[in-house]
């Protein structure tokens, strides 16, 4: 559960999924409505998601019990869910822990909740960072859980797991959702696992004015330093997802240059991102640039086949569009890494992009296979 | 190699990848100056394919081997290669190899054939049946090899892998041209196993005349009898591929039913058939459809949640969008099942469609990490 003393102007960004969960469908509603917030009810273990009507009504339910337990309105409660789809969530032990949550409050509660968000996570994500506006400290906070069913849909800013953002600034509500739009396509946008979207994806930011700057509006003078700290948090978190993938043992930066446009950039960054034969090979430490060449190559991004260059690192491995030359053993240098950079030049054009994302393991396999079980 | 003593009418369809092999273009530009072929040459272990002009150059010299070893012209050759991308040729290889590929034609080496062409493909894949047309006997044989880097592109018609379908039926190039295009949008176009498209995916179907029917064309009265069989084989040689899927241990049916447009069924069914989540849980035998439900959701088709059934074989599963009340144990038997289908309604209209997929498991990473070395 977060709390904010003050009631605070949210904004949130969402799955465009066509099976919204509970929560999602709840949230943007009450979003729309009014952008001011006090609490956030998260559960785990169960998404809410594809559950009907009964659905709808437990989440409901879930808010006010919420703000019977913290004696505010229900107006002021948003909730988030995670976890198995098409399960009635179990009142009883919902009705249970949000009384629990709210007896633990506690300004120190941030490494607690973090941990309690996890699924198949294998360690919490927090990040925090402080800036200076108009001479007073602003303070952000970040948590995100997120490990698989992880993709982007880069044409709608939307998120792609849970992530909760807190800061004290004081933010006119549009400027702050146009900020966070901004930030969410900078940043939970880019990143995939798996190519699954997911049901649940929601990004809140909560920003309750505590730090007593002038409210912040998209044309004050330190509107761009507010923007960029909320998109660099944004960064860090959709990172840490990445980074803790599922049965992930690398992390690899696809950057895309030389597009024609910037919907070809997406497509191509998207296709070598989640493409599960570049994915093995990356596992496998295989330097099989032939997989990143395919992936692009039927993208559906548009490009002259001889006009292709493809670097790993710094190293050239593809000049127009065949065998640059460099030795393998080389390359295999690269790949043995945890962390490497696959960079293609389309040759089309000036538009660039870049992804981030994992490898395809035995374990993701593992995982996913026994998650239900 | 594929011989015929008579030239025979050929149509072929072919990768839409941007980074198509060196004998894709050969093949393709020949096809549009002649359809009249005697032979193909295939080689596996080595693609040809980001290999430039050295590349087209060295098609061009196999099929100039071919033709001296057959005393045939060039223009009646045809290549196919299927292997590593980004390599070149070993010429000499090949030289020797077409000679003695040339000196072992036989009318009975179909076997030896399709064995020859396969890579991770764990059994040859020939199938062969037969029809009358105006009293005659035509004779179908066809074979295909492909278990991995396996995706529709359901769009445009085009192949996923090697199928080389010979007939002794005589027909007239546009309209055999026209059934191939038929038969590979109905079958070799609904399949995939890993959503990653070739550069080499390659369907020829050549027909020679030695049944000695009258010339077949789109309005002889039995036209419709030979683009049933075409699409028939067609069919079988598809279903073979996902049967030999990399690593797979199911072969799974997916139907989607209800939708808006053919372009929504084909989304939905994409969607679900290459989710690396249902993949998983199917390798696992985990009834887990929320997964399903997910991936229709960001599939990019449209429909209302609340309107969507699902069904695992003949058992109900989601009604009106959420869990139908099925026992989990009675969705258990079905998944673990090595044949089953998964059908969704999407509530939107009446279009469908069928994709045929496997499931995902740890060979599937094994063999992918490790083909390279």
């Amino acid at each position: 559960m977060i709390f904010s003393e003050k009631p605070a102007v949210t904004a949130g960004a969402f799955t465009t999924s066509l099976f919204p969960s509970a929560p999602v469908i709840y949230d943007e509603r009450k979003l729309k409505a009014t952008s001011m917030v006090r609490t956030v009810v998260v559960n785990t273990g169960n998404a809410n998601a594809c559950t009907g009507e009964r659905g709808l009504c437990d989440t409901k339910r879930t808010a006010e019990l919420a703000a019977e337990a913290l004696s505010i309105s229900v107006e002021e409660v948003l909730v988030a869910s995670t976890g198995r789809i098409g399960i009635p969530l179990p009142m009883d032990l919902i009705e249970k822990g949000v009384g629990l949550a709210a007896a633990a409050l506690s300004p120190d509660g941030g490494a607690d909740a973090s941990e309690a968000i996890m699924t198949t996570d294998t360690r919490p994500k927090r990040r925090e960072s402080t800036i200076s506006i108009a001479g007073r400290e602003i303070r952000f906070g970040g948590m995100v859980k997120g490990a698989g069913m992880i993709a982007p849909k880069m044409t709608v800013p939307h998120a792609t797991m849970l992530a909760f953002i807190t800061t004290d600034a004081a933010v006119d509500p549009a400027f702050l959702a146009s900020c966070l739009n901004k930030s969410v396509s900078d940043s939970f946008n880019k990143i995939t696992v798996d190519g699954d979207m997911s049901t649940n994806d929601t990004v809140l930011v909560m920003a309750n004015g505590e730090a007593g700057n002038p409210i912040l509006s998209a044309d004050s003078p330190e509107s761009a330093k507010f923007a960029d700290a909320l998109t660099r948090i944004s960064h860090e978190l959709a990172m840490d997802i990445v980074l803790d993938a599922e049965g992930a043992t690398k992390f690899v930066v696809v950057k895309v240059s030389g597009a024609a446009t910037d919907a070809d950039a997406a497509l191509c960054a998207e296709a070598i991102a989640n493409s599960m034969l570049c994915k093995t090979a990356w596992f496998g430490g295989d330097p099989n640039w032939g997989r990143v060449l395919a992936a692009a190559g039927y993208s559906g991004a548009e490009f002259a086949a001889e006009n292709v260059s493809l670097f790993y690192d710094d190293k050239l491995v593809v000049k127009g569009g065949a065998d640059a030359g460099t030795p393998e053993t080389e390359l295999e240098k690269t790949l043995s890494k945890d962390f490497f950079t696959v960079s293609i030049d389309l040759g089309a054009g000036k538009r660039a992009t870049e992804m981030w994302t994992s490898d395809i393991s035995y374990e993701y396999v593992k995982i996913n296979a026994d998650y239900h079980t």
